[in-house]
């Protein structure tokens, strides 16, 4: 159990701590929730087309958003940004250095998604399926247009024998599929390579910038968790003293109706 | 339990094991993803050989600047070398050092990842199935070119029963896909042999290196892991300290509100 | 959960049983990497025997170069070569019989791949099938020599019915088979025989060689892992000492800039 409380311990360590530790869950929550969410084409030819794309681009807003709401940093960012100017000037270039730093973790688990929408490839065969032009797999010269994209519209779903389907056995619907989920799939590494590709040269140029500013943004990070908790206890402390102090004069000053109502009362108080 | 303890507490040691482990699973996770990386093979003639050469080669390069962005001794190694000489002058060997480590570790998932994928073949046969000369499986002279290159570049898909293979029933299928993933896996054994290999003789020859430079560049490994656990306490001693100032003086400066919202608390503040 | 505790601080304990420990999980891996290899045959007359001799030796020689790696008395051993001679002459028999302790660890696991391959039988069926004669199972005088070639060479493979095939109606492809796994078989229990028996007759022996050089290995091993941790030890110590100085002085530095940004900072350096 040590391990646990080790790593519970250094998540409650501080706040900055926490945010990584929330954002990495949000990133794996995004996996998990698109490996548990069924998707179901509508296999219609327009609807595909908006369901694909929106299962595509919905979830990742939700997620960013959800990165953002989580991390206390916004909060702080923003309180900075609007408070009066006093002694202390804004500090341009932390106040752009917590932006990035916000914006990156929230980025985290739409991106996630995103690669693993395109990995997985569904998304993109049913948004798609009836933009592919079919002669290049088989000769559908015969067929006419509205047909076609009827066809086009059924690729994604296996369990809907059409009945042009039995009229049309050249229809290339394994190659259709193929063909689309490839180019998903070779989308989501081109993505995830330029991903990496930025994160590698962000790195790279860290060195680079003021080193000065992370440190102080770090101290300042820290200094808010703590200056939180310090005031927590000496709101608690405050509070205490002052309830019961209330307390006690409740109980002197209702002694008189307390004396009326009930003899017995009088022997507490002596 | 105990053991789980023990392992957690040597990874925990120093960031040095904690990369060694960091390496080691995702080497492992690059087998993992391999695995549950559905390959889906285009199955036409260009787009074959993009596919199959992507697979084999957009993910390792993934593998290996995640291997170097996760590196801390990546990091440190850029700041030696960008920092302005001081007092103390840049040692050389110490820097080439850990350069070597640092590509050493990232090098591994990629390279699990390009034997793993050879010893699969699937790989091999989706990009170099339209080079393969079928000839001397069977005699295939009365077929035209073009013809042969679509039966070609469908070897890969069991799936796909393309209306050729019925006028050409000695189209040796199977001949082909056997050909290419026994040298595929043949290709696999080797570069595993040679990697085997290199790693035994730059074993070997490591008593010969100088030794000073190992110890020395594993003390400063541990200094920086000990100069940043030791800032972040004197951070958070400095943030406690000021605090308390600043939620006293808080507490202090508001009295005058909270004294005229409940005249109670004038007796606390005596 | 105790005994597995047990066995983990066993494995803990020192380094040379932590060796035994991996050359053991080395020798379970070899079994399993050769369960999940898929033995796919050529079925060409030269690649046949290439690829079956390739897969029946390669892995093992790649097993054994690991086997070397990963045992730290191989490092020691060339350290102990390769030093220069000064005050402590080199004793050659502690240096044959490191030698021996690593050979015998390292060739563990490649016995086993050995013996599981022939067990299994597969690699030599591929490896020697055009080698067999088919005349001493069935009348093939009539059968030119290059197509009887192209049909041993078919033998590994059941998915390919070669239109030799239907010529030859009398060709004895099972027979071929069942004759080469059976020898295949054969030598692998005799292998496996050997080797026990040279285990036996060494275990048998080893109380007649010098026990000295024994304990003398086994006392030089248990100095180099306490050599080692009393390095990291005091490395740290060090570390530590440094850092806190560092780190105290980056503080004093900084105090003059915190100071212009909060007033209330000042009582705290007072």
């Amino acid at each position: 159990m040590d391990r646990f409380a080790n790593i519970f311990r250094y998540f409650q360590s501080n706040s900055e701590s926490m945010m990584n530790g929330i954002c990495g869950i949000l990133a794996l929550a995004s996996i998990r929730i698109y490996n548990s969410f069924q998707f179901i084409c509508p296999c219609l030819p327009i609807y595909n087309t908006i369901y694909g794309i929106g299962v595509m681009f919905l979830p990742p807003i939700i997620l960013f958003l959800c990165g953002v709401i989580v991390n206390k940093h916004s909060l702080l960012m923003l309180e900075e940004w609007q408070r009066p100017e006093g002694y202390r000037s804004k500090d341009a270039s932390l106040l752009s250095y917590m932006f990035l730093a916000v914006v990156q973790r929230a980025a985290l688990s739409p991106a996630v998604w995103l690669v693993v929408c395109l990995l997985d490839g569904k998304c993109v065969v049913c948004a798609f399926s009836t933009s592919v032009d079919p002669s290049r797999f088989a000769n559908m010269s015969e067929c006419p247009g509205e047909e076609l994209l009827s066809l086009l519209s059924k690729v994604p779903c296996k369990d809907l024998p059409s009945e042009h389907l039995q009229h049309h056995l050249t229809f290339p619907r394994n190659a259709v599929y193929r063909y689309l989920r490839s180019i998903s799939q070779a989308l989501g590494w081109t993505i995830l390579l330029l991903l990496i590709l930025a994160a590698f040269l962000a790195r790279c140029f860290k060195p680079c910038s003021k080193h000065v500013i992370f440190l102080q943004s770090r101290y300042w990070s820290n200094y808010i968790d703590i200056e939180q908790s310090t005031f927590e206890e000496t709101c608690c402390e405050h509070a205490r003293a002052f309830a019961r102090h209330s307390v006690s004069q409740f109980f002197h000053s209702n002694l008189a109706d307390l004396k009326t109502h009930c003899s017995g009362m009088a022997d507490l108080t002596g």
